[in-house]
């Protein structure tokens, strides 16, 4: 698609911090006029979110404290690959159950979403998950959270006026209010 | 609105990795039922991100290479604030001249959105730009973009298709559609 090559060449890499959660690599790139730049990024694993929408049209979040940001947030259900080889599809399966103590049966990709591609490989996958039942919830040890229902068209109009803050959360409701919205717009006796 | 408390307690924190980019910080903090838990965060002194759209609807991006997630993308324009204390409407008046030549007339507040809230601080201020203008473009020397310009809803299609990557794009366009067609849909002529 580039008539202009934008790509940055890597020359060599370093680990410069390797934390308990966090991860930092520092490299030294060539920039496409020739200059080298150096990039800082965090390697993560990944991630999957899930957007579970009943078939009265609610939506499924949990609720939670944000220590970065300090304060409560209202986000999809998600949570980190065991592993980079993991399939995100199972670990949305997996993260939906622990959180919310549901299970889907019909699942649809969303979207991969790269959560700050300025300094992060973190990829998260975003499902819409229909045809909900009941499953069984089990919390990790330093899981705190609160599952909250609400139509999805109610989160959407709070995504519209700044009361989500959370990307995942944002992108994954207008995405799945959108989808839904498109399979009701092919029957034209929707629109009055 | 929380009948639980979820809230963490900071008992002590400490800059664990000071880097040319990242800057990390080591928490630790007292979980709800007494626990200690570690947090590593990164520290982001936050963006403006903006969505211009001009008067047939048209969107204007930015291609880009973002080496943490190795590929080019279509994103928004945006870019830091300079400090924390710098007005985020003005730093997003600042980046749209920079990497795309316009000014705009019109500004409306979309969201702030927390691009990853398990590990950063980062607030990315997401406005609506219309009423565009000429002015000048203006890039920092390690930055190599190219402005791209299309239909909002070409835009939101590829969002809806799996073909954008970054969050604050997804976000933003997502949100700019449905505010436009919020105006839009108070005009019933519209609705066929």
């Amino acid at each position: 698609m580039s008539e202009w090559n934008l790509k940055e060449t890597l020359l060599d890499k370093e680990d410069v911090f390797d934390g308990t959660l966090l991860h930092v690599e520092r490299w030294r790139a060539q920039l496409p006029n020739g200059a080298i730049a150096t990039r800082e990024m965090i390697r993560h694993v990944g991630a999957s979110a899930i957007v579970p929408v009943d078939g009265e049209g609610n939506v499924y979040l949990v609720r939670q404290y944000r220590a970065p940001i300090a304060r409560e947030t209202l986000e999809l259900p998600a949570g980190k690959l065991d592993s980079k080889a993991e399939d995100r599809l199972q670990a949305a399966k997996r993260e939906l159950e622990e959180e919310t103590g549901l299970r889907a049966k019909e699942w649809v990709k969303l979207a991969d979403m790269a959560a700050a591609a300025a300094y992060t490989d973190e990829i998260v996958s975003i499902y819409l998950a229909r045809g909900l039942e009941k499953g069984e919830a089990h919390l990790d040890d330093d899981e705190f959270l609160r599952v909250v229902k609400m139509p999805l068209r109610e989160l959407c109009d709070m995504a519209a006026s700044g009361k989500i803050q959370d990307s995942k959360t944002l992108c994954g409701s207008l995405l799945a209010e959108r989808y839904i919205g498109g399979e009701h717009a092919i029957e034209p006796e929707n629109c009055q």
